[in-house]
């Protein structure tokens, strides 16, 4: 089965100049230069998606697109990658491609080669595997670790109830953040992947900082009233709990935030919403004034929420 | 959980000093320099092994093991890994502690970086997906598509009965890839996994030759031996399709052919069982010296034999 897939992909996948060796031999080559960057995400039928739910194409997009996701919070650029696929034996051919007809427009959009796999097929449901690697720009790689007191916390796009679809369909920041690392100093970043309350703790923790989050000014999605009109919480709850937003957390310095505010830099929002702080703590500041400590509430996959 | 064996690998895992940025972040980030190659492997409980009669380290092993194996079949020098593992919930931190356990000294003895990692918890069985980055020495990647008409084939080791153990404590051929791939010039090479007899067909099709092999002169293992007590079958049938030897094949010129013969360069078995022809068909020489084809037996995970 796997060489009639790899043949299938030979003819599908595109060539990138930069890759001296891809499919078919036992590993890819990549052509020298700068750093390597990687990032490897698992995902798995039950706990990350449900065939049932969702087309084989869309889990092939989102497991590109979390793998994308993780380089664009490292303002990377994405340039290969290996993908493992362990199949039910059912229908593991089809299935296969349809996965890979997910990946592909994403994987071109992106300047992505898919350059290596391995397949499997087994008793049990499906995992895809996919690891990509790019390589950071002249300003280097953003981490999770750099904010400091003061520097103000952005985040891309609106949050909440991910679960409605854009899980499935979210479009990774890469382009957005490859273009702020450029014309800004940013100090730190984080994609939004089990949740905003979570991984701005991550952030804040790495960073050796607190945080404080305004509550008020949090992007909400339109799925986060969605799913609060279904769950009987607030939205907000959703925006900070429910994860797979895949949006960027990003933290800058007082005087780069102004600039960003007034420059209005993406097509998509990019908004203010809180800054780190000196205190270990992460407090949430209410509409009214109002501070409470941050919940790092946010979704652990194969765990209770 | 995840946390907890991050902790667990940040005091475990050795630091590299090519490493800029390691576990705990986004993504992992490797030093510049030369070329890039990756490899992957997903291994599926039931399929490539059996916790009812691996060891998790055994299992941690052999996954790491797998890849440097495809890296030596491209004389490339392993630098990095990530580790992507869905786990079964129950006992789910202390599996995944013993699946490093197994890799770390491995890793350690062939200068690995173990970078980054995805851990999820689902109700399925454990699957266990390793991709391992490396790059070329200045002789650039060993390819299986180098060998011509009059190279003769050698073999590391001793083939067949891996089932016996073998395939669950190998020692992939790194080191003797590197030292072969510096003193000699080699056209080809390739890792037995799947079988002798079909790994040398794809060797020989990638290469746009045939391949005749010499049975007599073929190394076998005691484990063959032992397999062939039970199967009824001979020896040379599991040196020929048990697969998972993870022994290199090798092509290379007559002269330097020659020059191996008398240098013996290896501690271990380097032995010469054929060579590759302008023939398209592959064919097996009995030690009477009767010619038949070569079918492509060995082993396809998830299929049939």
């Amino acid at each position: 089965m796997e060489a009639e897939l790899i043949a299938w992909l030979k003819e599908h996948a595109p060539r990138e100049p930069f890759v001296d060796l891809g499919i078919g031999d036992d590993a890819a080559v990549l052509a020298g230069g700068s750093c390597c960057v990687v990032a490897v995400d698992a995902l798995a039928e039950g706990t990350h998606f449900s065939l049932d739910q969702a087309q084989p194409r869309q889990v092939g997009h989102k497991a590109l697109a979390v793998n994308l996701s993780d380089l664009a919070a490292m303002a990377a650029r994405p340039r290969a990658a290996v993908v493992g696929l362990t199949l039910p034996r059912r229908r593991s051919l089809q299935l296969a491609i349809e996965l890979f007809e997910g990946m592909l427009p994403l994987a071109r959009r992106h300047g992505v080669a898919i350059v290596g796999g391995d397949t499997n097929t087994w008793s049990g449901s499906l995992v895809i595997s996919v690891t990509l690697l790019g390589e950071t720009t002249g300003r280097g790689p953003l981490t999770r670790s750099g904010a400091r007191p003061g520097d103000q916390i952005f985040v891309t796009g609106r949050l909440g109830g991910s679960g409605f679809g854009w899980h499935l369909r979210f479009e990774p920041r890469i382009c957005e953040a490859l273009m702020l690392h450029s014309s800004y100093l940013l100090r730190a970043g984080i994609d939004i992947s089990d949740g905003l309350a979570i991984d701005l703790q991550r952030m804040a923790k790495a960073s050796g900082c607190g945080a404080e989050i305004e509550i008020g000014q949090i992007p909400l999605s339109d799925a986060a009233h969605q799913a609060a009109s279904q769950s009987g919480r607030d939205a907000v709850h959703h925006a900070l709990a429910d994860g797979e937003d895949f949006e960027l957390l990003l933290a800058v310095d007082p005087e780069t935030a102004a600039r960003i505010a007034g420059d209005h830099p993406l097509e998509i929002p990019l908004t203010r919403i809180g800054q780190f702080t000196s205190s270990p703590q992460s407090t949430r500041i209410e509409p009214d004034g109002r501070r409470r400590p941050l919940q790092p509430m946010g979704y652990l996959h194969g765990q209770e929420r």
